[in-house]
């Protein structure tokens, strides 16, 4: 059997419908992963993250390696348990937090040493180790090692990292041998369509189980970064899942599904949970603002999420303004569900075949909602 | 039909198993009230708290009136909608937090002027005021403006906040006109005996819905506390709930109720949880600690709580040492449901006349637990 199928295309774009098949069960795509960094998704339990309609979560294992250790995580029975989540993981290979996070201190052909963020210890980090890592954390979807560049970045290094990436995914699909485990290639190359080019056929000729297009979201904006990904996603096999690393805004999910895309993460849902943000079908709440202060209406009138269902504007307004848990919490599970939400509508548009019509209209309310945020 | 029922008493203490009928429920006691400050208690969901087996919730006339306003509680549809609680909910009357939290400026016969902890704004509150406040937020059981004395403090300052908490009680009594609201008489005297007494004899002239034992566990240490309590719940109507406030430890709810008390209200549960300090049968563990670094086990192996069903001590020692928001949030889900099973053994052990003996053994056991403390 194959670990991915399509189950319909749109006719009119080159969004699909697909289930991609793991360890800990089906995801039905495209899919929206939301980030557990160092083994929980903030703000939310996990039983409160399954009612948002979540299938699959996402895992560090920068964070995990340095905290709490994946020797640890191995005690504790892996991730799975760890997190108490039934469903797939998907781990990424810590390639981009050492570029981001890690203060670096030297990159070879062979790996690269960085500092912890926690403790400034010293640590060094390859293709094999980082599979190997991966392997015991027990996710059910690891990601190669590959390098990312900043932006902006001269081309020379673009080029630089490409071909490390490339060299590295040779070596991590050599050493992953963990059958019940996918493992994802990763396509670097900035935004340089002739090095996502080449760099896509280097790694299609290595047959992975899925392929990321990474090193985006990292400041070239918006308008960019979709172009990128619209110009890689066809470069990808068509029967395998395709994976936008780091995205992104509803806007620019729709507009990456309409190019291919099958998966999808990013901390946006509940980094701006926590800090009073959250996303409705007519744009943006900023819940802090007085306008507020007496509003008996939910955040979204028809969502059917727990903080809908029970919580006033006015009362969420309230929890933070008094530094109560309770806002971030309750916000967090709103954004969530309305991202999952928007994954339904998606997965349900293509199914019938409508997706081009539905995505036009929805792009245009939601350009629209942006011009009247409160 | 009384508003308060006694459905057994434990033939070898003062224990006693009852019925409260409020506008939004009954409540079982004895009972323990989580404290719910700003309308929210603090780390979890009303949902999850509904699970831990709490009726009945209490929140701070004090904090509420500052922030959100009382205008706006009622705007957003009074406390049980602010806070999504259907069930039963007890308003303080703001007089302990005034003398505990507000910078004083002046006691009166007639009030308190005191400056907001939050923003230092100058405001008088006094019975009348802390009544029609409390009414307009809507709790079912509503407080006393009392005055709470210091720990230590010369007898003639208890003495003279004796006097003014009768004369205010009086004033509450009058003033008070919402039939579906409950209202509490409190009982001041600091640790004197006599007037304790004198405060009880007064109060019990007005014919207060119940009775509270208030201005304790404000340093004076368990023992003293205790031996109030012991001393006072006598004084009150057998036939009329007795509340003794912001207690306490397990061992000191227990010995409470063995001298006649029904309801209590702490933060102990939440804010421990919120520390990384658990409760268990078997004694207090600190989640933060080393030694569960690779722990499997959940924080008590018999607990039917969502933390404990789902979670391993590493996990959750890992949570708290990431600074994830899911450590705090687990550890109040447990805490709490630690409190309500021990009320209900509590609860339990009165109606089969077993109570003393239950009571004598399970304190033995949180003796020797206090002393293995991990």
């Amino acid at each position: 059997m194959q670990n991915f199928e399509i189950v319909s295309e749109d006719s009119n774009s080159s969004a699909r419908r697909g289930v991609l098949h793991t360890a800990h069960g089906d995801i039905q795509t495209p899919v929206f992963m939301p980030v557990g960094t160092s083994g929980a998704v903030k703000g939310i339990t996990p039983a409160l993250l399954a009612e948002t309609g979540t299938s699959v979560v996402l895992a560090n294992t920068y964070h995990l390696m340095l905290r709490p250790g994946v020797e640890v995580v191995e005690k504790l029975g892996r991730l799975h348990k760890l997190m108490s989540w039934r469903g797939p993981i998907l781990t990424d290979s810590g390639g981009y937090q050492i570029f981001s996070l890690g203060s670096l201190s030297r990159i070879e052909d062979n790996g690269v040493e960085f500092a912890s963020h926690i403790d400034g210890e010293k640590i060094f980090l390859d293709a094999e180790t980082a599979t190997r890592l991966q392997n015991r954390l027990g996710g059910d979807i690891i990601m190669c090692f590959d390098e990312c560049a900043p932006f902006p970045c001269e081309r020379s290094r673009v080029q630089k990292a490409v071909e490390r990436t490339i060299r590295w995914a040779k070596i991590c699909r050599e050493v992953h041998k963990v059958s019940e485990q996918l493992i994802f290639g990763i396509v670097q190359g900035g935004i340089d369509v002739e090095l996502r080019r080449h760099c896509a056929e280097e790694l299609v000729k290595l047959d992975f189980d899925g392929y990321a297009i990474g090193g985006l979201s990292v400041g070239e904006g918006s308008e960019q970064m979709l172009h990128t990904a619209e110009h890689t996603a066809p470069l990808l096999p068509r029967e395998k899942p395709r994976y936008l690393m780091g995205v992104g805004k509803p806007a620019e999910i729709i507009t990456a599904v309409r190019a291919g895309i099958d998966m999808f993460d990013c901390v946006l849902p509940s980094r701006n949970g926590r800090n009073a943000y959250a996303f409705t079908d007519t744009g943006p709440v900023r819940l802090r603002n007085n306008i507020h202060i007496d509003k008996t209406e939910p955040i979204q009138a028809d969502c059917d999420c727990y903080c809908c269902r029970n919580f006033s504007r006015g009362a969420l307004r309230h929890f933070f303004n008094a530094g109560e848990m309770l806002g971030p919490i309750l916000t967090t599970v709103h954004n969530l569900r309305f991202y999952q939400r928007l994954m339904a509508q998606i997965r349900g548009a293509i199914e019938i075949n409508e997706f081009e019509q539905w995505a036009r209209q929805r792009l245009a309310t939601s350009n629209e909602a942006a011009r009247t945020e409160i």
